[in-house]
């Protein structure tokens, strides 16, 4: 694709880098407040991009107007909800040890808190033109850390990145915070990408995206004199276990949610069901039916770009290709090369345990459903699979009380397990975790969505016997930020 | 050094890891109380080793009787708080979102807690035979975790370490635990700390040790299809800054701590303060008389092993043969060669400054005092330092005040700072951190002292739209265990 937008030349690297550092020494001095105060303007600038650049985007990304309003919604929400967790403090984790005289030897006082890593890299997410990219989460956590950041635009939405990277200037403007607090690049070629995450000043890295993407800035941030942390969120295939009572009460209903949580937005979310396992049977039977029914009925849509488009007719290709594998519903085919038809196939589960590539993510509209001989066999299914953004289990109460094998596999490769819902839709708020044990993301310690999310550009700092004056705000006696500590 | 205990074989690495993984999956079921039964029958097994360990480990290590004594109630408090607490439960980090029905599109009730990672593997340190050894705070923290726990003894403590995972082993007995949940391997060779750090069921590593030692297991880590986390901490220099007003008004004091902090444990520690800045004038004058003065009486003791005495050698003397680089105070050296002789040299800021070998640290009772010209020069030699464990400063209240830059250049190297104190003494409580910036340690986010330390080896999951019965107990509704939630 071409952009009209140049990428940043090499040689330029370095000088962006070394104002990021310097604005982010000049920010790390101001209150949490004037943190709080940056992303509510943000939230504010984005929202005045008004109907322009909800057109920019659309034309830029192929996505609905509707899902495009959501998302825009979304990630106000996002900056709005980070500044009130930012203010409130809870996410410092502050430790006070008050001095003990009579231990031997005296115990000094220390207090802690987290404190910002420094300049952290954004790459934007195609799939979330808004919500994951240029003043998505991984932005909003960054300066709600009190770092500085560095968006890495999408190639496939530039121009709504730099709107949006505007409208971020225009909330620093405001707030008297230094134009260099966030800075906005182009840079298609890989070797821009790499001297951006290799350069001495970066900090930490933020990602979505594919596995291949987020594994080589992992690589290089790794191999870095002074290795730093990655947050790269790689997406998964998301399993869902089909428990037999809850299919046989349920088929046509179950199907009905499925095939909705498959197609929405054309398949293109990291939470989209890939792997649908049930019990072989006449509730299975039933649900195929009705399955294949709705998806039969849904017109190919077109993809964020022609480069999703082809890697989705590739990888659905291989799969439809693969020994034992059988097409069951395809969607409404168009003419448009742009396009991911909705397609559901099946296999049995012997051919899948024995074929790695079935477990991988085809990334669009496309799940394949695997006819286990039983429980055990889906419960076998299971333990063989990679790391999970999600894993899902649909069951009568009476069946998932007896099921805490399935539910213990489940939990031990995926960092959220709905029960008797859809893995699309991923709510904001405190106790979400979006991420997972690899590949689903490079650290399973930390999540992209809600609050916590900050601390993953932020490390603890303890101050030992320092003089109450001197303390940052947080650390004072008095604790005149009001924020909850936990005090010895 | 000849051990009497042999390697593991490179073949019995797969059994030993899959034993791990399996007592692993057992002790997850376990409720948080048995965690903490564990780690206090850990605490009693281990005071029950009595004098005969207490002995073992002074022929092992050459430390003295009572510091060995000392360490080892270090490591019984340490178990028993790190048991207190996994109890107590905040650790877990308890996030409740409620349902939210009224809500486009309704919001789905979601829950969140911290769960264990899976086996994790212990590499014991030499300076550290009890405290950061076998039963020391990596293992107590992953046990507290959930985890199961692989050690790698210390090949320079072999016997002390067998007989600290004999009673592990007894602990595990009393609590009805499986024998695997602990499993301890000697393995001198670096292909079976490669087969350990590599092997697919290994899901962490906690690390103790030298620069060089701590970066290859991190290499090796990041490298596997599935990189896992590793928490390495590599020891710093410690830099001290002397401020002029402290100085004049107490250099022989001053004198007297730091001969004392930079001589203890013949300097065998992490945070051993290598580096002095201090500004030109008659208080450092009469500091570096008072230094001289109480160096020079001190003898040279055994070292904690022959490879660490030569070490320390070779690496002082490349530092005395620096150009610059004036020897001023030697200790009393004796005929053993295992000796570690006390030593302080000095060299002025315009040297340091251009010779980065004089920023590396000499692990012994080595310190280089840095003459600058003011404080000026002090400010850009601490901004010109590698990451730290901590950085002290020592001022009067007034020029504290006025050293804004100087504290703000401190913290940002340092997982710790001191004002008016000595680095060594890592005090346990849930305020400390030990950890900070590379390379003192490979995630500057995480600490291994103090309870925060468990976290490193877990990772939150979340539950939406769990029924009250099926989820956790720290989930559940009712807060039966009493742990401290955030609750939306």
């Amino acid at each position: 694709m071409r952009t009209p937008y140049a990428d940043i030349a090499l040689e330029d690297v370095d000088a962006l880098l070394q104002r990021s550092m310097k604005a982010f020494h000049t920010y790390a001095r101001q209150p949490l407040t004037t943190r709080a105060q940056l992303l509510r303007a943000m939230a504010v600038a984005l929202e005045a991009g008004g109907d322009a650049l909800i057109r920019t985007a659309m034309r830029e990304t192929n996505l609905p107007e509707a899902r495009l309003r959501g998302e825009r919604s979304r990630t106000v929400f996002q900056l709005n909800s980070y500044a009130e967790a930012c203010e409130q403090g809870e996410w410092l984790e502050v430790r006070i040890d008050h001095a003990n005289a009579a231990k031997t030897p005296p115990k000094p006082d220390i207090r802690k808190m987290l404190v910002p890593l420094g300049p952290v890299l954004v790459y934007g997410a195609s799939n979330f033109p808004f919500a994951y990219s240029t003043a998505g989460g991984d932005t909003a956590c960054a300066l709600a850390a009190g770092c500085s950041v560095v968006v890495k635009a999408h190639p496939a939405h530039p121009e709504t990145s730099e709107t949006v990277a505007a409208a971020i200037g225009q909330a620093l403007a405001e707030c008297g915070l230094p134009a260099d607090l966030f800075l906005h690049v182009h840079g298609k070629a890989p070797e821009i990408g790499k001297a951006l995450v290799t350069h001495p000043c970066t900090k930490a890295v933020g990602f979505t995206g594919s596995q291949l993407a987020g594994r080589t800035l992992f690589d290089w941030a790794c191999a870095r004199p002074e290795p730093i942390p990655v947050f790269a969120e790689m997406g998964s295939v998301n399993p869902v276990f089909l428990l037999p009572q809850k299919l046989e009460a349920d088929a046509t209903a179950l199907a009905e949610m499925y095939a909705g949580s498959i197609t929405l937005g054309v398949g293109q979310f990291c939470t989209n069901p890939g792997l649908l396992f049930a019990p072989e049977g006449q509730g299975l039977e039933t649900f195929l039916a009705a399955l294949t029914h709705a998806i039969q009925q849904m017109p190919g849509q077109r993809m964020l770009h022609p480069g999703i488009a082809d890697s989705y007719a590739a990888h659905r290709s291989k799969a439809l290709s693969q020994s034992g594998v059988l097409s069951l519903a395809i969607g409404i085919e168009g003419s448009d090369p742009g396009s991911g038809v909705p397609t559901i196939a099946s296999v049995e589960a012997r051919h899948f345990l024995e074929n790695p590539l079935l477990h991988q993510e085809v990334f669009g509209p496309f799940s394949l459903v695997v006819r286990c001989r039983d429980v055990q066999e889906m419960l076998e299914a299971c333990r063989r699979l990679e790391g999970q953004l999600t894993a899902t289990v649909m069951g009568t109460e009476e069946e998932l009380a007896q099921s805490q094998e399935l539910l213990e596999a489940a939990a031990a490769i995926a960092g959220r397990i709905i029960l008797n819902g859809v893995p699309t839709g991923v709510e904001v708020c405190q106790a979400m975790q979006h991420g997972g044990p690899y590949p689903a993301c490079t650290d399973s310690r930390f999540t992209s969505v809600g609050a916590d999310g900050i601390k993953r550009f932020a490390r603890p700092q303890a101050y030992q016997n320092w003089p109450d004056a001197l303390l940052p705000a947080a650390l004072r006696e008095a604790n005149p930020l009001k924020i909850p500590r936990t005090v010895a």
